[in-house]
């Protein structure tokens, strides 16, 4: 007796474990996987699958399978996952766990009782050459009692390969770990879509920066995506790449600030004009000031920095070499780029032999000679960014 | 030796409940209270404390006392609660737990050996006539191993009351516990952190879109508040309430798309301007359109229908009545009481009599009466919002 007490309670503190990994896991993907793979260790299942509720339906959004990873290689055995979606209702073993809440144990799924309202789908064994035997479905709750998935797991294997039921004790852990799974889920969806809802907002405000005077969403993708890109061929982080891809286009929200008669002067301006044109610079970094959001910090460095030049001649604080934040250089690059290859209020559109020939002539006057290079080795992957993102007007 | 072994399974599934029930409170300040009222309940301890670390230092968050709340009540115990901060150092016990990482589990605090480096702050049994004796500290930690703050618990309570030692069985289960509380504070942090850039950045966006006509943040916080004040009134749910305050700035965002001839005008506009100044709405909603992110979804609501009049004759849809979104209409109130006590280009700010009086013969006509009899009905309110947040220039 003592000893499965015991056991228990090692399970219990596995668990414990389990629901601090689970929710240090943010990226809810990799945590769609890493629940179901905790579940099969905890019971030596041969295989697992979860469901996510999207309204009335259920979203197969996860499979695993030890035995056909080994046949086919983990390569092969994603190939197999296709998603789908089925219906909540009792006819299906998932739908029918998610619709009434109840953990369904079957010690075999090819012999469901006839009174049974619902089927096993032998879709998966057929097209696979596998046997599903033993099978245990419980729903993913969250604390208000809601269920917003469903967790699979069959053919647990005993220590001699033989395929057995699952067992009470089984059905207790996976069940509290399908508790702890649901939060994780929770959180996961909640931290995604304020994340969503915050770098939706930034494109918003890159999109009315630019409403005056641009194509405008069209400038705004080619301008993050130039950016991306040249930090990520500078061996940036991924992390510094991803803020790029947000902040630069917001590089000349101050422009909001400067008027009509200037902005969308067709003629050349005269110097008076010109001074309250580069005051767009320090504008935009009064709008983005002191905030304590990285994407917005940064994006004030870029809007301050991003007509500065590499030998010093340029504005506002006429800094010099690596003075300049690499962001700004990066952008003044990218910012060049897309300007000399689109048509303006002031000028036509350059041809790309024309563009690159002034890029160059640039080389260590206007650009950073590293960045300027990291962005002429790839002139493929930025004409593709162009074509992608085509002006429409 | 079962039942130890028994207690100790029934309390490791506690502690998975209890991490469940942490790691889904989202509100930083409610889920820091949480953890220490567990920690109490899970081991009887008359009190606790939570302490997080802020760089080189420890940030007092968290103190309850049973015995002081018996005597003094739930308030006066509050009140005697006042946050300070303690170096990282092996001074103090928090401070050497937070140090070493290492567990304290002290019989009692008044008779530390002399060769330990730590001693104890005597300040809060002096100041309020308790004696604190058995103490048990574990650090916060992270996944990753990095100390986040410390608990601390203090006075286990015997079932006949007498103070009794924390046991190695508490000891376990209150580590175990804190590594469930360190990922659930990270959570929050960070949810709290991306909620906090989001919200920023919508402000930002405010700012941008009045640069040109306003005394922009003024104006800004004038209008958020006045309008959260009026749904409040009305009696809105608070997370409508919440939304109007951050949603409510952004209704003239599409004036980035009228010329500055137009915006600008100092006279009357012609009957041709004014059909491009109200396509301001227009421009506003097609800037936020489509957006997944609740916030931008009724900001676009509100450039819209922001200048729809109760009595149909409003622009751009003409709509009247109830079929104009509550938002619009409330945001209608605020936006015409702030332009009229405001000088703008246009015209002088009017005395509080005359804006008064211009909003009640617009009662029925332009506002919706029932929105403007909530604002009129507190107009001290909005008097002293708008005294909080007064032009500049």
């Amino acid at each position: 007796m003592a000893t499965a007490v015991q056991r228990d309670e090692s399970m219990f503190s596995v668990l414990v474990e389990i629901g601090i990994a689970l929710t240090s896991e943010n990226d809810l993907d990799r945590l769609l996987e890493r629940i179901v793979s905790e579940a099969r260790q905890l019971t030596h299942a041969d295989g697992g699958s979860l469901y996510l509720r999207e309204g009335e339906d259920l979203r197969f959004v996860v499979s695993q399978n030890e035995t056909l990873a080994t046949r086919l290689g983990p390569e092969g055995e994603r190939a197999l996952f296709s998603p789908f979606t089925i219906p909540i209702d009792r006819k299906s073993i998932a739908g029918f766990v998610a619709k009434t809440g109840q953990v369904l144990n079957l010690e075999d799924v090819y012999e469901i009782p006839e009174e049974a309202e619902y089927r096993f789908l032998k879709d998966f064994d057929r097209r696979n050459d596998y046997r599903t035997k033993s099978a245990l479905h419980v729903p993913l709750m969250d604390p208000g009692g809601h269920v917003i998935g469903v967790l699979g797991i069959f053919n647990r294997r005993a220590a001699d390969g033989e395929i057995q039921p699952f067992r009470p004790a089984d059905e207790r852990l996976i069940r509290a770990m399908a508790s702890q799974a649901a939060v994780a889920v929770e959180n996961a969806k909640l931290h995604k879509d304020i994340r969503d809802a915050h770098l939706d907002t930034i494109f918003r405000l890159s999109v009315a920066s630019e409403y005056r005077d641009y194509d405008t969403a069209n400038h705004i993708r080619r301008i993050s995506e130039h950016s991306a890109r040249i930090g990520s061929d500078l061996g940036l982080p991924p992390e510094e790449v991803d803020l790029l891809r947000y902040t630069s286009p917001m590089h000349d929200v101050g422009k909001i600030g400067v008027p009509d008669a200037i902005l969308l002067k067709p003629g050349k301006l005269t110097p008076e004009e010109r001074a309250i044109m580069e005051q767009h610079t320090v504008i935009g970094a009064r709008i983005l000031e002191k905030s304590s959001a990285s994407v917005l910090r940064e994006s004030e460095v870029i809007a301050r920095s991003h007509h500065e030049k590499w030998d010093g001649t340029g504005y506002p604080d006429g800094l010099q070499g690596e003075a300049i934040p690499v962001q700004g250089r990066i952008v003044a690059v990218a910012d060049v780029f897309d300007a000399l290859s689109s048509r303006r209020c002031y000028k036509p559109a350059f041809p790309p032999e024309k563009v690159i020939e002034i890029l160059k002539e640039g080389r260590g006057g206007h650009f950073d000679p590293d960045i300027l290079d990291a962005f002429l080795d790839h002139l493929d992957a930025h004409a593709e960014i162009r074509a992608r993102y085509e002006e429409t007007t």
